[in-house]
């Protein structure tokens, strides 16, 4: 199982990680942001990044392509990179996700570490093994489940965020505590993120994580507990590709909160999920994330984008729903009929 | 550990092997001379090709590139391709080789199966895992680990092959025979490939392919033993790198026969090789694969191609020896100055 460390003291974990893989060249791949914001700082404590090559993509999730997996590759190879090199991704899901692809790939396979710097890659992209870019218009179309040799979080990291970023990477975390059970649920509807409590945060971390990290351990490669994972995202990726195509992206945590109150309504409809927990996620989305800007004419461009999701093996869109907090069920299906009335509920409950 | 048949009836082991995995919905590979030549046999005979959308991309390992890849991607993609698909692919190892990277990582893996229609791809690049394209003028650069859901070997497919082809495959079945132990290295010894003597050959392609099999089921990610399939090709990939660069390329499978008795002088000059099995290697190749077209002044060019292996660690060439056959030494190394020493010696024995 892939080592994830929660820890304050980054500088000196990363150069134990480091020292323990004793890797031939280490290059460290950040975005045109983190190699201003972040990697400086890095540079300076760490003693094992003073011999480290820099690479450095354009951000942006419009930028997790092909041409930059393209340029990755080119550059570990001009730099005599090899298949007992290190790559350490300082960035983003983006850069996780982008990095993680590019090692898993270049001389079939060298050995990478994970550094998220935003919250929602440290609960998200950087664990769990699934790497990839975007392709043909699709988001992660093409991609490999590996993990990370190792993942460091550090809730310091999230000090400079904007608190979009921090509520972006929260909805990923209720998720989690949704799966988890009830009293992890309400614990997250009873913190707001932008408190930046750099303990309580790192401890809340650590145990959304844990979730996720025991949903993979069972199901390394999504043949079916790992769907748990999908909650909130068959509708979550239709509102982001929606977003996306009207010029006006919305950001991806935005996405899964409005797509968790969906797919809650569907699991009331369906699974007889509890209606006042129901209103209590909706009413924290609400006041925190807003409203997505949609109308009933929407719906069968979001039902048609919910139609091309990986996950689906027919002609009805699959969704993970929930009969309460921690009990799920996945491989539900649901008529298009009713998915449309699950988006009205939905609208009354975000009082759109 | 994945399926491998050998049959000459392919027409029912096809629609066997796709029934067992039930896909949704079946993508041919093949390249502009498989779907001209053997695409129309097969689709006539098999009732589970009848549906198959093919995918066809030009042919030659120059094409085994970034932009074939991103085709087969967009034409999955295009034609509602999903992770329960199957792709067959249908060629040599150029096809198989590309094919089986772009269903590993489309959507993050769909399901594949391999027909090899050369000798080569039947005894090498089918079976085993590796996957990949050329990139930035290196071969295999970027790439994969991950074995086709079955491999369905029929020696009937090599009926109208030239002898060229027949020859490059059999370069890898006598490095198998030479892995294996004596009795297997002289059987091969005492056939000539062209014979097409169609049940002899599956049988020496089916003891041949148990060979590698046996090795990648100890060392799937070559870690190791894995290594031992290297024998002739740290020298064989260069001279076919340098025939490359000349404008005069030469099959693989000659590149091999030439680099395994460059190979054998190196395990005779460093572990005690035999020199009497040496000469018995060095006129059968002579005989029947011709000589390099190299001297003296092309050795610092190959031996700077053997520093470029995926397989080196270190400043010094890392090449796989034999102390006899059957006796298997990975991870040895040599001194460019005992290579040159090595091309000396080869070149005598070929009579250049």
């Amino acid at each position: 199982m892939q080592t994830v460390v929660f820890t304050n003291d980054i500088a000196r974990v990363l150069d134990d990680s480091i020292g323990q893989l004793s890797p031939h060249g280490i290059f460290v791949l950040t975005d045109t942001n983190t190699s201003r914001l972040v990697w400086p700082l890095l540079k300076n404590c760490c003693a094992s990044m003073e011999s480290a090559g820099l690479i450095v993509i354009p951000a942006g999730d419009v930028n997790k392509n092909i041409e930059s997996l393209s340029c990755i590759w080119a550059e570990l190879q001009r730099t005599g990179a090899n298949r007992h090199s290190l790559m350490v991704n300082l960035g983003g899901g983006m850069v996780t996700d982008i990095g993680g692809f590019a090692a898993a790939t270049f001389k079939r396979g060298m050995k990478f570490i994970n550094v998220p710097t935003t919250l929602l890659a440290a609960v998200d992209a950087s664990v769990g093994g699934k790497t990839g870019i975007n392709f043909g218009g699709l988001k992660n179309e093409i991609g490999a489940f590996r993990e990370a040799d190792s993942v460091i979080i550090s809730t310091r990291m999230f000090a400079t965020l904007p608190p979009e970023e921090m509520y972006s990477g929260y909805a990923e975390m209720i998720k989690h505590g949704l799966l988890d059970g009830d009293s992890a649920f309400h614990r997250l509807l009873d913190y707001d993120p932008v408190n930046h409590d750099f303990d309580r945060m790192l401890s809340l971390l650590e145990e959304s994580v844990g979730v996720k990290r025991r949903v993979v351990a069972e199901d390394p490669f999504e043949r079916g507990l790992r769907k748990a994972l999908n909650l909130g995202h068959t509708a979550g990726h239709a509102f982001e590709s929606l977003a996306m195509s009207n010029g006006a992206p919305v950001p991806h945590g935005y996405a899964v909160a409005w797509g968790l109150v969906v797919e809650l309504v569907l699991s009331h409809m369906r699974r007889g999920f509890d209606s006042s927990l129901l209103r209590q996620l909706s009413d924290y989305v609400n006041s925190h994330y807003g409203t997505p800007d949609i109308t009933c004419k929407d719906y069968p461009a979001l039902i048609e984008l919910m139609h091309h999701d990986k996950k689906n093996m027919d002609d009805l869109v699959n969704f993970t729903l929930l009969d309460a907090p921690g009990k799920i069920v996945i491989d539900c299906t649901a008529p298009d009929s009713e998915i449309e009335v699950a988006l009205d509920i939905f609208r009354d409950l975000m009082h759109m």
